[in-house]
Parts: structure tokens; sequence; C-alpha cells
């Protein structure tokens, strides 16, 4: 069979099945996750003997430390992964559930009610964790789920579905449910973004080369989650030390993620107090830091931040910083070079915050608090499959309820209609 | 300037004026509606004048009667299309609403707020009222609109967009946030759809031609508004006089749209009481009628129904008649010929009705009421754009807020991530 064909095939084996999955109860969904959790523990060693031949591989192409941490299955990863799947069932189900009711004047009593997506299709780069995160929230969402992982993590996908797979059959649930495709051929992801026939929604998590080339090729819909520029701005009516904390949390706490600060804005009038110690205590952490011209000229033998930098994600200990005139300004330079991710304003004066809030349409926009909390576990959403910055579906952090759709369920009396 | 660049042009000017719509306040925006409801009644003039020339071409091109009847704008029409505005100005603006919010431990306050999606591409075919009702709903929900309507209609769009704009105009408001592509090159479409990095949303009506050809030249994510195979499932346990007036009146009532009934699912213990007169009934309407082998054995002289009629959307006085041995046979039928629009049962029994509910996941599941209640106005929405095949992003009819997507506000008093 060529390559096109068995893509087609998972695909179409995937939407074969999507009326077991939608059909599942809430108990059989739970006693699933339950027993996958239970068997990833009770496989740890094929699980490492896997991921050793990835380790290897990595190790063969030359990649980096860091993407070899990325792909490396500790015991205690796997413990996590597990617990993952504990914590899904734990969360509420969202098939079923109405969110929200009304009574026509004919009496028609409407309902819109959760209702599964159908089939999702999972593409993401190395870290092999993401094969079960996914699987478990698209299957409690009442969802079929194909895998796409990267080439480097293939063997630790292929035994992790395998496991995967295998609790669906102890559990008498097809394991169809769980398609990867688990071939490393570049070609089979563009024959993949062809089934549109057999695949509702694709979910692409890696950088813009990732994105562009989904825009370029799929023909399914997909939601993007790509690049955070992610903004703090320093109002002149800020509380110094509120603004220095969360400025430095903003940035520090965890700069490789989407949700780090990348550009640091400040009021001009607040900014030679604010910005002397902020300098000083970025400085201590080790960041490398970037000024506009007035930064600059407050803060003696700062590097220039060119045109280039605005708009950067830098994913790292890196910081640039803009002194503005207003917040006009500021909003102005969030809606030019910002990617609609996460936006902070520091500030006591309500009405500024109002304007700031009301301004932006970014996924978050926070007031006085850290853009880290961007997140779907921190917001209250649970477990999330990425952060979406596509305003189309779900936009912000995507959990079990963005997994879903609404469908109107509407209960009569008889009723027909006159006009 | 060549066709490319010149659409380029059109959707980035688009894509410009974006935080014009946003930020419009809800006073404004309706001002403006109300504004251009009276501009379209004092140029009746105008648009006759236009309309003519489209109805001329029509002719010419040999249009059907229906079709040119669809293209016709008569006073009463003028008059229905800036009532329609009126009506879209008295509905909530859904752009700022809060949707949910909520407090974490923390003490962060987090509010879900509805904001407007962006560039809006509408893709139509005859009918040209459709320029005037997509630009109200598209500015209400605070969008730009790119409008690109069937050539047929193009002077008639022409004017209508003209007026449009000078209203805004008159109001102060930059007129490119109603923009028109007003080229009927068939090129333009195929320029038009791969402007995904300035237009945020297609939504494209029309039939299952135009949403193949989408899916295979789109950049743009679309929400389809196509076909309804929809049914009506009369249970052994329905009410005889409710099951033959839900199904008449889903049938007949208005034949040529998305949401009446095309194929009529009974069960065989009803069936012989209620197909006698159900079908004398249907006879009477003028309705023809195909039956599948058990139907026709029922009622003598019967039309059979072929493997082609079950799929079907016959938009007319056609109707395909299955009688089932059970409920979950009505169920997999559904499931494998229908389109996922609007399925009804119609029964006394609640368990039945339920497990019908749950098995279907179309856009509308009605229990003893017709399937033309599928219906933005009739299900309390206000007005609508068109209801939704796609589950991604809306499914069913689709209303103001089905225009908007949601942030996040998150309200803090300085909290910061600790891990």
């Amino acid at each position: 069979m060529n390559l096109e064909s068995q893509i087609r095939n998972i695909a179409k084996r995937a939407k074969g099945v999507v009326s077991v999955a939608s059909q599942l109860s809430t108990e059989k969904k739970n006693a699933l996750l339950r027993t996958m959790a239970q068997s990833l523990l009770t496989s740890k060693e094929a699980i490492h003997q896997a991921n050793a031949k990835d380790l290897e591989g990595g190790k063969k192409k030359g990649l980096s430390k860091a993407l070899l941490d990325r792909l490396t299955l500790t015991d205690d990863r796997i413990q996590q992964m597990a617990e993952g799947l504990e914590e899904v069932a734990a969360l509420p189900d969202p098939v079923g559930q109405i969110t929200r009711s009304w009574d026509r004047p004919n009496g028609l009593h409407v309902q819109k009610t959760r209702i599964p997506l159908g089939v999702i299709l999972m593409i993401y780069e190395s870290r092999p964790n993401v094969t079960v995160d996914a699987a478990g929230l698209c299957l409690k969402a009442g969802n079929v789920v194909v895998l796409r992982g990267g080439s480097e993590a293939i063997h630790s996908n292929r035994i992790l579905t395998k496991i995967l797979r295998k609790a669906c059959e102890e559990k008498d649930i097809s394991p169809d449910i769980i398609q990867i495709v688990s071939t490393t051929k570049r070609q089979a992801l563009k024959w993949l973004v062809q089934q549109n026939k057999y695949i509702d929604l694709a979910i692409p998590r890696g950088g813009e080369g990732l994105m562009k080339w989904m825009g370029d090729h799929s023909k399914i819909p997909f939601v993007k989650h790509d690049k955070g520029t992610c903004h703090v701005y320093v109002d002149d009516e800020a509380l110094l030390e509120m603004a220095i904390d969360i400025s430095f949390n903003s940035k520090v706490q965890r700069p490789g993620v989407c949700n780090a600060m990348e550009t640091l804005l400040v009021h001009e009038k607040i900014a030679p107090k604010f910005l002397s110690p902020m300098v000083k205590k970025f400085k201590e952490a080790g960041v490398t830091l970037k000024g506009c011209p007035k930064t600059c000229s407050l803060i003696p033998g700062l590097k220039r931040a060119t045109e280039k930098d605005w708009p950067q994600e830098y994913l790292d200990l890196i910081l640039s910083i803009k002194t503005v005139s207003s917040t006009d300004e500021a909003i102005q330079h969030i809606r030019k070079y910002g990617s609609s991710h996460t936006e902070v304003i520091v500030t006591e004066s309500e009405s500024t915050a109002k304007k700031f809030i009301h301004a932006l349409d970014s996924s978050m926009i926070g007031w006085n608090c850290s853009t880290r909390f961007n997140d779907g576990g921190q917001l209250g959403l649970g477990a999330e499959i990425g952060i979406s910055t596509t305003k189309l579906h779900a936009f912000g952090p995507m959990g079990l309820e963005e997994l879903t759709a609404e469908k109107f369920v509407v209960l009569g009396k008889g009723q027909i209609r006159t006009r």
C-alpha cells in the first residue's frame, strides 16, 4: 500500500469510531484513563527501552542537550504522565453539559449541549509526554485522536500509544479511538493534512515554521498554538514594588515558555525610579537587556534594541525595554508588535486599566498580575492541550471544554412553524 | 495593478481598520446601523436602477425565473433590508459581554469577555440582500467585513455597499470597515481565499460545490453553511396527530430551505396507521413521495427510493420515507446518510427521546417539534448570518455572539507565579 493510502486509512479508521468515542459514558472514560495510567506505571521498563533508542538516535543526529532533555522519559516523567491521566479522569466530563437553556414564547425549551468535535489530529514536536497528555484530554472530551509526534521521539511515541491502545482493549473499547502515524516520512504529514473528509480539527504545536507550513498545506481547519510576544506595561500610576515583582516573575520564573514576558513597556514618568532597581534585579538574574533610545539614556551602558527585537519571542533570559510617553503609546506598540498572546498592565488607576483591557484583544489581558497566569491550570480550566493563538473556536488556554462543540437540543410539545 | 495586488490591497485595508471597528461604542454602532437603514430607504431609486441592470443581465444569461426572483429588489425588499438593520441595532451588543467569571484560590478574578473576530469574508450567491444583512451583523459584532457576492448581483451589491460606506462617512467612521470585491472575475475569489494574513474567517454560503472548492483552495479558516439532509423520526410511541402535523410542517411549510425535512423515518409498529393519512396529506400538498420496500408495501403505488435518495437534499416538494424496525435503526440511518443539520424525534417516551438526543450530534436535535425551528430567529438568537454545518467555532445558527471570540481578562492585586 502506498503512503497516501496508508495515511488515508488511518484517518478513515479514526472517523469510523467517532460514535464509539462520543457515546462512552463518563464512568467508562474515567475507568479507561485510570487503566491507562496504571499501564504506564507497569510498563516503565518497555518505555525506557524504547526511549533509549530515541536518545541514541538523537545523540547521533547531534541534538542539543536541551532537546535531548525534553526527549528523555525518566521514571519521574512517566509518573507525571500517569498522574496527568488521573487528573483528567477527575475533571468533570464536558460531554452532555448543558451550557445554557432558555424558553421561547411558543413554549419551546432550548438547551445548548456540549458534544465532542469528532476526530482531532495532534501535531507536535519532540516531547513524548504530549502523546499521553493529548490522548487523555481528547478522549475525555469524547473525541478520537490521531497523533503525529516528532520523528526524534518515534520509538517512545509508538510504545506509549501501544500501551494506551492496549488499555482500550482491556476495557472492551475499540483501540482505534487512538491512532498514531508512526512513519517518520515527512511526506506523511502532507497527506495527513489533506484528510479533511475524516479529520475535524488539527492542533499543531510548534514554532512559526510549522504554523506557516500548516497555513500553506492544511485542508483541515486548525487552531494554532504558537508564538507569545508578551508585554508588561508599567504605568506611571503603578506601585513600584508590585511592578518590579510582576515584571521579574513574568520574565524570569520560566523564560522558555510562551507566556513569559518578552518586552517591558515603561511609562516615562515612572521610568527613572523604576528602571534602576529593576535593571539591577534583572542583571543579577542573568537577564540580557536591550533598550530603546530613551531607556538607554536612563540606564547607561544598556544595549540598543533594534526594530527586529520588538516582535521577537526570545524564549530565553533576554528582554527588550521601551519607555513610552503614554498608555496610548503602549497600546499602539502592542498592537503593532504583539502576537495577541498575553499583555499585562500594572497600575493603580482603574480607568487606565480599563482602557488597556478594552483596547487590546489578546488571549489574556492581565491587570496587576504576572503574564505567567495565561495557563489552563492557573486559570482554573484544569489540564490544557495548549494555548490557542487563533481567535476562531478557542482563544487562549484550551481545556476540555474547548475540545467540544455545542448542539441545540429543542424540547417541544408538538410546535410547528406558522411563518 | 494586477488582480492579485488589487485583492491583497482590499484585504490589507480591511485588516488596517480592525481596531476602528472593534473599538466602536455600542451607541456609535447602533447609530451607524440606523443611518444605513435610512440611507437605503432614501436611495430606492438608485437601487432600482442598479438592480435593473442585473436583472437585464440575468435575463440575457437565461437565469431561471426563481433565480431572477431572488435577484429582484422590490420596494418591499429594500424596506425589509432597512428593517433588518434596525433589528440588529436593537439587539444587545455582544462585544465586551462577560460570559463567565470566577475567582481563583490565589485571589485572581477571571472574566471571559467577548471580543470581535477581526476581518470576516462573506462569500454568497445571487441574493443581494445578504450584502446588507451580513454587513449589519458583522459590524454590530465589531468586525470588519469583506463582501464577495455573486456576479449576477454585482450592480446591486455595488450600489448597496456604496450606500453603507457613505453612511459610515456621514458618521465619521472609516468606510473601510466595509469592503466589497467588485470585480466579477472568478480568479478574484482564488486570490481572496489566499489572504489568511489579513482575513480571520470566511463564511461561504452556497451549495456543496462551493464548499468543496473552499476545502480545496481556502487558506482562510471557514465555517460552512451548506446542506441540510434533515430527518423526522416518528417513533411507535408518537401521538398520531402530532406526528402528522410536525412531519407536514417540516416538509411543506418552506421546502426550499436547509432546515426542511428531506427524509421521514417511521417505526414499523406505527407505520400502518400513520402512513395512510400522512401520505394522503402530502399528496394533497403536491409532494412527490419515494419509499423504501417496506413503506412501498404499505402504500401501494409509491415510487421506490434508491440509495441515491437517502443522502439527498431535495430543497423541493419531494420526500423519501423509510420504515424502520427500531429507534436504533433510525439512529443508524441518520448517522449514515445525514448531514448533521437537523433531526427530530416524535415520541411520548422520554427514554426513547433521550436516547435519540444523546446518540446524534447534529446542530439541532428536536423532540416533538418541527425541523423548521433550526433558525436563529426562531431559537431566540436574533438575526443570523446563516446556519453553520461545521462543528468548529459555531454549530447551527450563527448570530451575533457566534461572530465573536472570547479573551481572558484577569484582575489581580500583584499576584505572581511561584511554580
